[in-house]
């Protein structure tokens, strides 16, 4: 593998920014977009359960649609992709089974082999301690997911906006997602930064390494 | 800024796995781990309110008497640094006045001009909706650092194993963290795989696009 180099890594982190302001004209090329769709396949979750899903919003009506309940954000239409991150609203016996059954055809092996894999799971995410907070549990993997695609968008020169100022149960309601197994959880939205973006230049503000980090 | 290439970054996440066995001779060198702890400090999180503390356990003692807490897994002894992801238990006024402090500080602004900002953040997560569910909220930011970390991690070719499987009670108690305002939770073990891990060759089980993925 060719590893990315250090000022690769830490000028994309730098370079990165909330961006306020996108360029309404610029949109992703199907290249770029399907590389920050793989990233967010190859996210790693809990168990590799993958209990999330990714409305990738392109339409202008329904982005308008959805803006009003994002505090009118210019962001949400201005964006080129506008990615919902949706949560497993539970964990079932058939997401363990699906996980099994892809596991098992994808290594060559029988799913009974994997029995004692699946009997982990339940016993952690269907009667064990996480269940009383499953929904927390998925939302917390989509926020690996959150992670990875900002980091991947920004090394390649891709900016992104983290909103979680929406109303769910509006998102919900006009993503159809009611019924659904899955539910809005927080969003990002992926494009180009305007050049007016006054934002940009603006200093980062961190916590000094010695607030953050604490060695033992 | 020079962006990393698709192969980079996709080689990256492909080469990443959830190390199962590290191999306990080899340390990151600091450059390295300097790297990944810019990384960490850099993370985004809503607000920018940073809610996390990163402890970092070199220590074989203090490892090892982790390690009975987390399903007695290798991982916690056999890797380089064991980061355990603390969450902030509640947001304060005063974690709001430091980030506007460090924000008027490392901007040249006055703290008044940033009032307006101050308000929103109180009012959303002190008096408002997310004050009931605030230390879900805190988890979630540092579920983005941990998102964060493993793929800047991949990128410089270092090994991470995200652990959930640990007893948070266990850890507060051992890092000493009953009185502290954070508490751990989330754990990342990074270092540098064994050649012995059977894990690393194993095909990875993702579902498919059309699976994960809606456009609308």
């Amino acid at each position: 593998m060719t590893t990315a180099t250090r000022p690769q890594l830490i000028d994309a982190l730098e370079w990165r920014y909330a961006t306020k302001a996108f360029d309404a004209q610029r949109r992703l090329d199907d290249t770029v977009w399907n590389t920050l769709e793989r990233a967010l396949q190859l996210t790693p979750s809990s168990y590799g359960l993958q209990p999330w899903k990714f409305v990738v919003v392109t339409s202008p009506e329904l982005k308008a649609a959805l803006r009003p309940h994002a505090w009118n954000q210019s962001q949400i239409t201005d964006c080129s992709h506008l990615v919902v991150l949706l949560a497993k609203r539970e964990i079932t016996k058939a997401d363990i089974t699906k996980l099994l059954d892809a596991t098992a055809a994808e290594r060559g092996l029988s799913v009974e082999s994997l029995a004692g894999y699946g009997s982990m799971m339940e016993g952690d995410l269907i009667n064990g301690p996480r269940r009383e907070k499953i929904g927390d549990w998925a939302a917390n993997q989509v926020y690996i997911a959150m992670g990875n695609l900002m980091t991947a968008a920004a090394l390649l020169g891709v900016d992104t906006c983290p909103i979680e100022g929406f109303v769910p149960a509006e998102f919900d309601r006009i993503l159809s997602l009611n019924d659904s197994p899955y539910r809005s959880a927080v969003v990002c939205a992926v494009g180009y930064r305007s050049e007016q973006d006054a934002y940009a230049a603006l200093p980062k503000v961190r916590y000094p390494l010695a607030d953050i980090i604490e060695y033992r």
